[in-house]
Protein backbone atom coordinates (compact mmCIF):
# COMPACT_ATOMS: atom_id res chain seq x y z
CA UNK A 1 0.00 0.00 0.00
CA UNK A 2 1.46 3.25 -1.14
CA UNK A 3 0.95 6.29 1.00
CA UNK A 4 -1.69 8.73 0.05
CA UNK A 5 -0.44 12.21 -0.66
CA UNK A 6 -1.23 14.81 1.43
CA UNK A 7 -3.75 17.64 1.01
CA UNK A 8 -0.14 19.90 1.38
CA UNK A 9 1.23 17.98 -1.86
CA UNK A 10 -1.44 19.38 -4.20
CA UNK A 11 -0.67 22.78 -3.79
CA UNK A 12 1.11 24.66 -6.63
CA UNK A 13 4.24 27.28 -6.62
CA UNK A 14 2.32 30.23 -6.78
CA UNK A 15 0.51 29.16 -3.53
CA UNK A 16 1.48 27.56 -0.14
CA UNK A 17 4.29 25.08 -1.67
CA UNK A 18 6.48 27.36 0.01
CA UNK A 19 4.72 28.01 3.15
CA UNK A 20 6.65 28.03 5.77
CA UNK A 21 4.11 25.52 8.24
CA UNK A 22 3.25 23.22 5.67
CA UNK A 23 5.07 23.56 1.97
CA UNK A 24 6.78 20.68 0.58
CA UNK A 25 8.76 22.58 -0.86
CA UNK A 26 9.96 25.10 2.46
CA UNK A 27 13.25 23.04 3.54
CA UNK A 28 13.41 25.34 6.41
CA UNK A 29 9.73 25.35 7.33
CA UNK A 30 7.47 22.69 9.65
CA UNK A 31 6.46 20.48 6.67
CA UNK A 32 3.03 19.83 8.42
CA UNK A 33 0.72 16.58 6.43
CA UNK A 34 -3.33 16.45 6.19
CA UNK A 35 -4.68 13.18 5.31
CA UNK A 36 -8.61 12.34 5.60
CA UNK A 37 -9.21 9.55 8.38
CA UNK A 38 -12.99 9.32 7.11
CA UNK A 39 -14.76 12.71 7.72
CA UNK A 40 -12.15 14.02 10.27
CA UNK A 41 -8.91 15.19 8.42
CA UNK A 42 -6.27 14.45 10.95
CA UNK A 43 -2.44 15.80 11.16
CA UNK A 44 0.36 14.36 13.40
CA UNK A 45 3.33 16.47 13.99
CA UNK A 46 6.51 15.84 16.00
CA UNK A 47 7.44 19.12 17.79
CA UNK A 48 11.69 19.60 18.11
CA UNK A 49 13.10 19.59 21.50
CA UNK A 50 13.74 23.49 20.35
CA UNK A 51 10.02 23.89 19.95
CA UNK A 52 9.36 24.98 23.70
CA UNK A 53 7.74 27.43 25.47
CA UNK A 54 8.11 26.51 29.41
CA UNK A 55 10.85 23.88 29.77
CA UNK A 56 8.90 20.69 28.67
CA UNK A 57 5.96 22.05 26.83
CA UNK A 58 5.28 23.04 23.22
CA UNK A 59 5.15 27.07 22.71
CA UNK A 60 1.59 28.45 21.72
CA UNK A 61 3.08 29.55 18.38
CA UNK A 62 3.37 26.18 17.05
CA UNK A 63 0.08 24.84 18.11
CA UNK A 64 -1.26 28.03 16.54
CA UNK A 65 0.85 27.24 13.44
CA UNK A 66 -0.60 23.68 12.94
CA UNK A 67 -4.07 24.73 13.61
CA UNK A 68 -4.00 27.44 11.35
CA UNK A 69 -2.53 25.15 8.25
CA UNK A 70 -3.78 22.34 8.64
CA UNK A 71 -7.64 24.04 8.92
CA UNK A 72 -6.45 26.09 5.40
CA UNK A 73 -5.77 22.88 4.22
CA UNK A 74 -8.81 20.70 5.64
CA UNK A 75 -11.06 23.97 4.04
CA UNK A 76 -9.58 23.00 0.44
CA UNK A 77 -10.15 19.54 0.66
CA UNK A 78 -13.40 20.03 1.79
CA UNK A 79 -14.21 22.24 -1.29
CA UNK A 80 -13.03 19.22 -3.33
CA UNK A 81 -15.08 16.66 -1.82
CA UNK A 82 -18.02 19.42 -2.09
CA UNK A 83 -17.77 19.43 -5.48
CA UNK A 84 -17.29 15.64 -6.03
CA UNK A 85 -13.48 16.07 -7.88
CA UNK A 86 -10.38 14.90 -6.82
CA UNK A 87 -7.37 17.35 -5.52
CA UNK A 88 -5.40 17.25 -8.60
CA UNK A 89 -8.01 18.50 -10.81
CA UNK A 90 -8.68 22.07 -12.21
CA UNK A 91 -9.39 24.68 -11.08
CA UNK A 92 -7.50 24.30 -8.02
CA UNK A 93 -9.10 25.65 -4.81
CA UNK A 94 -6.81 27.32 -2.38
CA UNK A 95 -7.73 28.62 1.16
CA UNK A 96 -6.60 31.41 3.24
CA UNK A 97 -6.92 32.60 6.83
CA UNK A 98 -9.39 35.56 8.07
CA UNK A 99 -9.23 34.52 11.61
CA UNK A 100 -7.69 32.04 13.96
CA UNK A 101 -8.63 31.02 17.86
CA UNK A 102 -7.25 29.01 19.83
CA UNK A 103 -8.10 28.09 23.07
CA UNK A 104 -5.06 26.78 25.18
CA UNK A 105 -6.66 24.09 27.69
CA UNK A 106 -3.81 23.23 29.44
CA UNK A 107 -0.34 22.67 28.67
CA UNK A 108 1.16 20.56 25.73
CA UNK A 109 3.98 18.56 26.66
CA UNK A 110 6.87 18.47 24.10
CA UNK A 111 8.56 14.62 24.42
CA UNK A 112 5.56 13.09 22.25
CA UNK A 113 3.50 13.04 18.94
CA UNK A 114 0.54 15.57 18.82
CA UNK A 115 -2.63 15.20 17.03
CA UNK A 116 -4.72 17.57 15.50
CA UNK A 117 -8.27 16.12 14.45
CA UNK A 118 -9.97 18.60 12.40
CA UNK A 119 -14.02 18.56 11.26
CA UNK A 120 -15.76 21.24 8.86
CA UNK A 121 -18.22 22.84 10.96
CA UNK A 122 -19.62 25.11 8.02
CA UNK A 123 -19.42 25.85 4.41
CA UNK A 124 -20.89 29.43 3.30
CA UNK A 125 -19.96 30.20 -0.38
CA UNK A 126 -15.88 30.77 -0.07
CA UNK A 127 -15.96 31.26 3.58
CA UNK A 128 -15.58 27.60 5.75
CA UNK A 129 -15.18 27.14 9.34
CA UNK A 130 -13.03 24.57 10.37
CA UNK A 131 -13.13 23.39 14.29
CA UNK A 132 -10.07 21.14 15.72
CA UNK A 133 -8.77 19.75 18.88
CA UNK A 134 -4.97 18.94 19.44
CA UNK A 135 -4.36 16.27 21.59
CA UNK A 136 -0.49 15.34 22.95
CA UNK A 137 -1.42 11.63 23.17
CA UNK A 138 -4.24 11.04 24.35
CA UNK A 139 -4.33 14.16 26.04
CA UNK A 140 -6.79 17.26 24.79
CA UNK A 141 -4.48 20.48 25.29
CA UNK A 142 -5.98 22.89 22.69
CA UNK A 143 -8.70 23.95 20.71
CA UNK A 144 -9.09 25.52 17.47
CA UNK A 145 -11.66 27.69 15.39
CA UNK A 146 -10.51 29.10 11.96
CA UNK A 147 -12.37 30.87 9.39
CA UNK A 148 -11.10 30.00 6.05
CA UNK A 149 -11.50 32.42 2.75
CA UNK A 150 -10.89 30.67 -0.46
CA UNK A 151 -8.68 32.83 -2.26
CA UNK A 152 -9.55 34.40 -5.73
CA UNK A 153 -8.74 32.29 -9.04
CA UNK A 154 -6.55 34.93 -10.39
CA UNK A 155 -4.25 34.96 -7.37
CA UNK A 156 -3.61 31.44 -7.63
CA UNK A 157 -2.69 32.28 -11.34
CA UNK A 158 -1.10 35.18 -11.39
CA UNK A 159 0.62 35.68 -7.90
CA UNK A 160 3.92 34.98 -8.29
CA UNK A 161 5.81 37.46 -5.18
CA UNK B 1 22.23 56.11 25.96
CA UNK B 2 22.39 51.87 26.60
CA UNK B 3 19.19 50.02 25.46
CA UNK B 4 16.88 49.12 27.87
CA UNK B 5 16.25 45.12 28.54
CA UNK B 6 13.27 43.75 27.03
CA UNK B 7 10.28 42.36 28.84
CA UNK B 8 11.48 38.96 27.90
CA UNK B 9 15.58 39.32 28.83
CA UNK B 10 13.84 38.83 32.24
CA UNK B 11 12.28 35.73 32.10
CA UNK B 12 14.46 32.97 34.10
CA UNK B 13 15.60 29.35 33.19
CA UNK B 14 12.29 27.94 34.39
CA UNK B 15 10.47 29.78 32.32
CA UNK B 16 10.23 31.62 28.72
CA UNK B 17 14.08 32.47 28.53
CA UNK B 18 13.66 29.18 26.63
CA UNK B 19 10.77 30.00 24.11
CA UNK B 20 11.14 29.36 21.05
CA UNK B 21 9.12 32.70 20.23
CA UNK B 22 10.66 34.91 22.33
CA UNK B 23 13.26 33.38 24.82
CA UNK B 24 16.58 34.54 25.01
CA UNK B 25 18.45 31.11 25.37
CA UNK B 26 16.90 29.90 22.46
CA UNK B 27 19.58 29.48 19.84
CA UNK B 28 17.06 28.29 17.27
CA UNK B 29 14.16 30.30 17.99
CA UNK B 30 12.61 34.24 17.28
CA UNK B 31 14.00 35.62 19.93
CA UNK B 32 11.21 38.26 19.89
CA UNK B 33 11.76 41.41 22.10
CA UNK B 34 9.35 43.63 23.51
CA UNK B 35 9.53 47.41 25.06
CA UNK B 36 7.58 50.18 26.32
CA UNK B 37 6.80 52.80 24.09
CA UNK B 38 5.05 54.90 26.85
CA UNK B 39 1.81 52.93 27.33
CA UNK B 40 1.93 50.96 24.30
CA UNK B 41 4.17 47.49 23.89
CA UNK B 42 6.37 47.18 20.89
CA UNK B 43 7.93 44.41 19.13
CA UNK B 44 9.52 44.92 15.74
CA UNK B 45 10.49 41.79 14.27
CA UNK B 46 12.72 41.10 10.59
CA UNK B 47 10.77 38.14 8.92
CA UNK B 48 13.26 35.52 7.21
CA UNK B 49 13.02 34.88 3.30
CA UNK B 50 11.75 31.11 4.68
CA UNK B 51 8.59 32.75 6.51
CA UNK B 52 6.22 32.62 3.51
CA UNK B 53 3.41 32.08 3.25
CA UNK B 54 2.01 32.35 -0.54
CA UNK B 55 5.11 33.87 -2.23
CA UNK B 56 5.56 37.59 -1.07
CA UNK B 57 4.05 37.03 2.15
CA UNK B 58 4.44 36.31 5.62
CA UNK B 59 2.76 32.58 6.68
CA UNK B 60 -0.39 32.90 9.32
CA UNK B 61 1.43 31.14 12.25
CA UNK B 62 4.34 33.19 12.39
CA UNK B 63 1.99 36.26 13.02
CA UNK B 64 0.05 34.76 15.96
CA UNK B 65 3.45 33.44 17.43
CA UNK B 66 4.83 37.32 17.13
CA UNK B 67 1.34 38.06 18.72
CA UNK B 68 0.84 35.36 21.14
CA UNK B 69 4.74 36.24 22.93
CA UNK B 70 4.45 39.85 22.83
CA UNK B 71 1.16 39.67 24.21
CA UNK B 72 2.08 37.32 27.56
CA UNK B 73 5.31 39.88 28.32
CA UNK B 74 2.94 42.91 27.76
CA UNK B 75 0.96 41.08 30.50
CA UNK B 76 3.42 40.63 32.63
CA UNK B 77 5.33 44.09 32.36
CA UNK B 78 1.63 45.71 32.88
CA UNK B 79 1.42 43.13 36.44
CA UNK B 80 4.87 44.88 37.48
CA UNK B 81 3.63 48.39 36.56
CA UNK B 82 0.49 47.82 38.22
CA UNK B 83 2.61 47.03 41.60
CA UNK B 84 4.95 50.00 41.01
CA UNK B 85 7.81 47.71 40.65
CA UNK B 86 10.67 47.19 38.01
CA UNK B 87 10.52 43.67 36.64
CA UNK B 88 13.81 42.51 38.44
CA UNK B 89 12.06 42.40 41.67
CA UNK B 90 10.48 40.19 43.28
CA UNK B 91 8.22 37.66 43.34
CA UNK B 92 8.17 37.36 39.03
CA UNK B 93 5.13 37.74 37.50
CA UNK B 94 4.66 35.40 34.46
CA UNK B 95 2.10 34.76 31.82
CA UNK B 96 0.49 31.84 29.66
CA UNK B 97 -1.93 32.37 26.90
CA UNK B 98 -5.30 30.81 28.24
CA UNK B 99 -7.00 32.24 24.42
CA UNK B 100 -5.37 33.46 21.01
CA UNK B 101 -7.72 35.36 18.71
CA UNK B 102 -6.06 36.79 15.31
CA UNK B 103 -7.69 38.14 12.46
CA UNK B 104 -5.76 38.40 9.25
CA UNK B 105 -7.05 41.52 7.44
CA UNK B 106 -4.89 41.12 4.68
CA UNK B 107 -1.87 39.46 3.20
CA UNK B 108 1.33 40.82 5.45
CA UNK B 109 4.24 41.79 2.95
CA UNK B 110 7.66 39.81 4.00
CA UNK B 111 10.17 42.09 2.70
CA UNK B 112 10.31 44.90 5.69
CA UNK B 113 10.14 45.04 9.22
CA UNK B 114 6.71 44.54 11.44
CA UNK B 115 5.46 45.76 13.88
CA UNK B 116 3.54 45.18 16.68
CA UNK B 117 1.79 47.25 18.95
CA UNK B 118 -0.08 46.00 22.02
CA UNK B 119 -2.31 47.85 24.77
CA UNK B 120 -3.51 45.95 28.23
CA UNK B 121 -7.80 46.05 27.29
CA UNK B 122 -8.10 44.81 30.72
CA UNK B 123 -6.52 43.56 34.03
CA UNK B 124 -8.76 41.10 36.23
CA UNK B 125 -6.94 39.20 39.20
CA UNK B 126 -4.85 36.85 37.77
CA UNK B 127 -6.40 37.31 33.85
CA UNK B 128 -5.03 39.99 31.24
CA UNK B 129 -6.31 40.81 27.94
CA UNK B 130 -4.09 42.31 25.52
CA UNK B 131 -5.40 43.51 22.28
CA UNK B 132 -2.36 44.37 19.35
CA UNK B 133 -2.24 45.72 16.14
CA UNK B 134 0.33 44.33 13.60
CA UNK B 135 1.82 46.41 10.85
CA UNK B 136 3.79 45.72 7.83
CA UNK B 137 5.47 49.40 7.21
CA UNK B 138 2.27 51.65 7.90
CA UNK B 139 0.04 48.91 6.82
CA UNK B 140 -1.81 47.44 8.95
CA UNK B 141 -2.29 43.98 8.23
CA UNK B 142 -3.88 41.82 11.60
CA UNK B 143 -5.27 42.54 14.92
CA UNK B 144 -4.58 39.96 18.00
CA UNK B 145 -6.79 39.61 21.40
CA UNK B 146 -5.04 37.32 24.13
CA UNK B 147 -6.58 36.46 27.61
CA UNK B 148 -2.90 35.95 29.41
CA UNK B 149 -3.39 33.92 32.73
CA UNK B 150 -0.72 34.44 35.51
CA UNK B 151 0.98 31.34 36.51
CA UNK B 152 1.59 29.82 40.00
CA UNK B 153 4.32 31.15 41.78
CA UNK B 154 4.96 27.74 42.47
CA UNK B 155 4.98 26.64 38.74
CA UNK B 156 7.90 29.51 38.35
CA UNK B 157 10.24 27.97 41.33
CA UNK B 158 9.55 24.48 40.56
CA UNK B 159 8.98 23.73 37.17
CA UNK B 160 11.83 22.09 35.68
CA UNK B 161 10.43 20.29 32.88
Amino acid sequence: MTQEKAFQDYYEETTGSVCYGCGRLNEQGLQIKSYWEGDVAVCRFQPQPYHTAFPGYVYGGLIASLIDCHSTGTAAAAAYRAEGRQMDSDPPLRYVTASLHVDYLKPTPIEGQLTVRATVAEIQGRRTTVKSELYAGDQLTARGNVLCVRVPDSWIKNNAG
